[in-house]
C-alpha cells in the first residue's frame, strides 16, 4: 500500500450498503450501527430461509432501508441489488449444523454464493466487499490450542465432517476474494468472526447454543447441563463489537486482509453455564452430562485464545464488551421479547 | 472394524471398474494394472478436456475395455456409467494451474463433480469408492515441513489463493466421502497422491513439470533451471506404485480411511534436476534462477517427508520405484514417444 496514496477507505456517513444475510442476528445489527452513523442507504438482501422479518421489522420505517428478498444463488438478482452501492457486507452461510443436514445445499451457498457476490461486486464496481469469514478457518480438535492469529493453519483431524466441510468453504471464500483482488482489483476485507452471540440470537450456532439453551432450562426450573467436566473453551464476540468491527472493515484504508474479531477473552464452558445462571437470578447448579450420541458437536483441544490484535492494527478495531455485559444483554432481550409474546398471546 | 465381519474388500480379479478420468497419466496405469491383475470390465469415463487417447488407444483392443465419454457435472451419465460397477476410482480433478484460470470451473469439477461421484455410487450400490486425494491438504508454505502423516493440519498462509482452493477442495471431497459413509455406509478410501510422474507425464501437474522441462531443455542444448537454490523439497510418486495403490485400495478390507501415498524419500530441486540431467546422459549444469513473476508456484518451507506408513497398515502398500528408476523409465518413455512422433512426421 506504499506504491499508491488511494485509500481503500468506505465512509459509512453517507454510504451506500448491501448487507447480504441482512435480515440475520448480525445483519440487522450491522444496520443499526450503520444507520445510527448516517450511511444514506442500507439494503438488506436476504432469502428470508434463516433470516427473519422479526430481526428488521423495527427498520421497517427507516427511508434508507431498503428489503431484498433475493437469493445469492441468483446472479441476475445480486447484479440488479449491487447497483450503485458502495460497500457490500456478504454474511449469507450456511453453518455446520445445516451443512450436516444438506452439504449439496450448504456448498452452493458458501461457495457458488460467494462467487456470485463477487461477480455482482466486479460488475457493479463496488468500493469494497467485506466477507464474514469464521475461526472455523482453524478447524477443530486437539490441534486448535494457544493463541489462534491470522496464520494458523486449518486443524481437521477427528472433527465431524460437516464442521470441516464449513471451514473448507470459508477458507475457499476468503481466497476467491483474494484471487479477485489480485485479478481485478477488488477491494475485499475478511473478518473473521468467532462465536457470535447477543440480541436476537438465533438457535443456528452450535456454539452459542450454550447460552440459550442453559437460559431455557433454567426459565423451566431444570438444571443446566455442562456437557463433560465443562473444560472446553469457547471464544464469543458480542453482536454490536462485532457490528462495529463490520462498519471499521469498510471505513478503514485496509483491502485485502484478513482479521480475527472475538471477544475481550475466553471463558470455559462452565464458566459460561454460571454466568447465564448468576445472571438469571438463579441457584441451580450445572448438571455435568455425557455428549449426546449423533449430534454435531464442535470440541476444543486445549485451551485457545482466539487473537485479535490483528483487527486493531489493520481496521482499528478491538472488542468492547466482556460476557458478562453482553450475556446480560443477551437474557434482557430474550426475557422481554418471551414477555411481549405471553402478553400477546393473553389478548387472543 | 471389529463389530462385525463383513469384508470391504473388492477384489481385483472378475472385479468391474469405473475409472473416472480415466484417460488420464494415472487412470491409463491403473486400467493396464487392474487387467493385467484379471478385472472383468474397467470401464474408463472421461470428458477428453484433460485426459488424452493417447494415453488408452493401446487399450482399445481388449473386449474388457468400455470407453465413455462424459462429464461428471452430468449426473445422469455418471448414474448410467455406474451401473453394476463393483468400485469406482475417482480422479477427474482440476489441478492448481488450471484453477487459477479457472477457480468457477475448477469448484465445478472438485466439488460438484465429487457430490455427483458419490450420489451415483449411492444410488447404484457401488461396493467401494476410491477417491484420488492429495498432500495438497497438507497445504503449502513455511508450515508445510517434518513428516507429514494424516492428520497434519493444513498450511496456507502465504500460497496462492489458486493452490489454496485447490488443497481446500480436495479437503471437502475427502469429508463428502465420509459423510456418505457415515450417512448411507458408501465404504471409500481416500488415497492422498504426491506428486505423480512416469510414463504419459502431462504438463499439468506444477510439481511434476520440473521433470519436463528439465529434460526439454537438455534435450534442446539449453542448461536445465533450478529455481533459487534448489534446497526446496519434492516428493514424488512413481505412477506403477500409485496404480499398485489404487488396486490395494479396493482389494484391502479399509473402509473409511485415508492414507498418504508417496514414493520411497522426498528429493531437493537440486537434486532432482542433477538426476535427469545424468539420466539423460548430458554433461550440463544447472543453471540457478530467480522464480518467473506471475506464474503460479507451490514452494515448501523447510525440509518435508510424506509418511506412507499408514498406507502400508490400512492397504498393505509401499512404494518400490525410486526416483533414479522412475526417472530412467518416463526419460526412455519420452524420448520413444518423440522418436515416433518424428519417424511418423519423416514418412508424411
Amino acid at each position: 500500500m506504499n506504491t499508491h496514496q488511494k485509500s481503500h477507505s468506505v465512509p459509512v456517513k453517507g454510504g451506500r450498503f448491501l448487507l447480504i444475510g441482512g435480515a440475520s442476528l448480525v445483519g440487522s445489527t450491522t444496520a443499526d450501527l450503520l444507520l445510527a452513523q448516517g450511511a444514506a442507504e442500507v439494503a438488506l438482501f436476504d432469502n428470508f430461509s434463516f433470516g427473519s422479518t422479526d430481526n428488521i421489522r423495527h427498520l421497517e420505517g427507516d427511508k434508507r432501508v431498503r428489503i431484498v428478498q433475493g437469493d445469492i444463488l441468483r446472479l441476475p438478482q445480486l447484479l440488479a441489488a449491487t447497483e450503485n452501492i458502495d460497500g457490500v457486507l456478504h454474511l449469507a452461510a450456511v453453518m455446520t449444523i445445516s451443512m450436516d443436514r444438506d452439504s449439496w445445499g450448504g456448498l452452493d451457498i458458501n461457495i457458488r454464493g460467494v462467487q456470485n457476490v463477487i461477480e455482482a461486486c466486479r460488475a457493479n464496481r463496488v468500493k469494497k466487499l467485506v466477507f464474514a469469514s469464521s475461526n472455523a478457518v482453524y478447524g477443530y480438535g486437539p490441534g486448535v490450542a494457544g493463541d489462534l492469529v491470522e496464520s494458523t493453519p486449518f486443524h481437521s483431524a477427528g472433527a465431524p465432517p460437516a464442521a470441516i466441510i464449513y471451514g473448507a468453504s470459508k477458507i475457499i471464500g476468503e481466497q476467491l476474494c483474494r484471487d479477485a483482488h489480485r485479478k481485478d482489483g477488488l477491494n475485499y476485507v475478511v473478518v473473521r468472526y468467532s462465536t457470535v452471540y447477543g440480541e436476537r440470537q438465533h438457535y443456528r450456532a452450535a456454539n452459542a447454543l450454550y447460552i440459550i439453551e442453559t437460559h431455557d432450562r433454567i426459565k423451566k426450573g431444570e438444571r443446566p447441563r455442562v456437557i463433560g467436566d465443562g473444560s472446553e473453551t469457547k471464544h464469543f464476540v458480542y453482536v454490536g463489537d462485532l457490528a462495529r468491527a463490520n462498519a471499521r472493515a469498510f471505513e478503514a484504508d485496509a483491502t485485502d486482509a484478513a482479521v480475527n474479531v472475538s471477544g475481550p477473552a475466553p471463558v470455559t464452558t462452565l464458566e459460561l453455564v454460571k454466568l447465564v445462571i448468576e445472571l438469571s437470578g438463579s441457584k441451580l447448579t450445572p448438571e455435568h452430562v455425557e455428549p449426546e450420541a449423533g449430534k454435531v458437536r464442535l470440541t476444543s483441544g486445549g485451551a485457545f485464545r482466539i487473537d485479535h490484535a490483528a483487527a486493531e492494527k489493520a481496521i482499528g478495531w478491538k472488542p468492547e464488551i466482556d460476557m458478562r455485559e453482553g450475556i446480560r444483554r443477551l437474557l434482557k432481550w430474550r426475557d422481554e421479547t418471551l414477555a411481549a409474546e405471553t402478553a400477546k398471546g393473553d389478548k387472543k
